[in-house]
């Protein structure tokens, strides 16, 4: 069972991860969600996130997941798995993207297979959906 | 100023906003959210989105965003706007899609050419950023 590490600019990534568990259902334990707030110091935050990296340490493989490239969650992650190539570190986390992660985090052989599949899952749901409902037509 | 009208699974749509507006700077109207539940019946949903919809009427162009291309949100989304094929309706919503909606959209001539911003900036957002942080050092 791979686990996922949302951090994400405020709370969304929070329900998100309700809105993900409503189409595929609960995901037993190894999804941990950091939202961070504006008032919170880079110190506050690599602390939550290293928090939440030490939660899951010797239970499998992890995926960390931002909201953005650029950006405080982006930015704190990048330097504290700098030691940890293991750990795909992916971004602009949507919906069908954690819908995918909770699809396949049982079954993956590997994080970074997983990630790659979140990766092609959160680009093609990012489209023009009459054009791609049309072409299906 | 364009409209945007964000649809989702539950209730991160409006966490989203909320985050986009911490980086972008509040939106002084124009930004609608419907949150739909597993309780909610398809009739239901399509009323919420019609009222939404009614709420921007007359006041400039707009774009709906689903959060994926399937599920309720854009299987109601679709048919709801068959007969006005000068709105676009795109999914995959994530911040980074929604910060450049609200960057652009005092100032983008057309619906559909922000349309085309968000899709763009959405896409972009998902990828694997050690690749990308270790292309750009």
């Amino acid at each position: 069972m791979i686990n996922i590490i949302i951090i994400t600019h405020g709370e969304f990534g929070a329900y998100l991860v309700e809105a993900a568990e409503g189409i595929v259902g609960p995901q037993d334990g190894g999804v941990l969600c950091v939202g961070i707030s504006a008032r919170m110091s880079v110190v506050e935050v690599r602390g939550r996130l290293s928090e939440a990296l030490e939660r899951v340490r010797g239970k499998g493989e992890m995926i960390v997941v931002t909201d953005m490239p650029g950006g405080t969650p982006a930015n704190v992650a990048i330097p504290l798995l700098k030691d940890r190539p293991e750990v795909p570190v992916i971004s602009g986390v949507n919906l069908y993207m954690l819908v995918t992660a909770f699809n396949y985090r049982k079954t993956a052989a590997t994080a970074s297979e997983l990630a790659e599949k979140m990766l092609s899952a959160g680009q093609r749901a990012v489209s023009n959906i009459r054009v791609l409902l049309a072409g299906r037509a």
